[in-house]
């Protein structure tokens, strides 16, 4: 929560009969609303297993290299997945918080594909 | 699914047993990588009621005029929000689709409150 914004100014959610109050400015919020990163949260968790750039990168049809790797780094600085180094090779994971969000993420992905089939 | 990507090359999601397959370039996967578009569906989506511009730009705490307006425009073109004109005054509300896609956004607005408090 940035400390110029009052946590009550943002109870801008109504759920049912309970508010949700969120900073926009809230770090998770503000790299989930970047461009890939639903998808590479999605593909980095894919059967648990630790991966390498190339293999997140070529998941993505028609990305670039620089842009996955911005938004790797921007997934890093906010806990959603985790850097290892495995016999010389850089590989990513997604962190316990990383997995939790995944979860909540899949059932929009699959709105989306159910939409568009 | 554009022309140029063969929906089987973008199977890049497992979810246990299941794929799921999705264009990068799919508009509504776009227009949620975008800053904004989550907290404007949830935002619009309030109280299932019509409401204008200046309430919904207000329940945002730091946003502009100008990316609110942009943003407004990319969730109509994508059939997420509808605009109408009542008394003279346009207001916006969430089309079925935008309703539907609201119910599977709430869970991850709930789990970064939670996670950030």
């Amino acid at each position: 929560m940035a400390e110029d914004i009052n946590r009550n100014n943002a109870c801008m959610l109504i759920d049912g009969e309970t508010q949700i109050c969120i900073d926009p400015s809230e770090p998770v919020l503000r790299v989930l609303g970047k461009k890939y990163s639903i998808l590479l949260i999605s593909v980095i968790g894919n059967e648990n297993t630790r991966r390498n750039f190339n293999d997140i990168r070529k998941s993505i049809p028609e990305s670039s290299n620089s842009i996955i790797s911005r938004r790797i780094r921007d997934l890093i600085s906010t806990g959603i997945i985790k850097k290892a180094s495995e016999n010389g090779i850089v590989t990513y994971a997604l962190t316990d918080f990383g997995y939790e969000l995944r979860k909540k993420l899949i059932p929009i992905l699959r709105f989306i594909e159910m939409k568009t089939r």
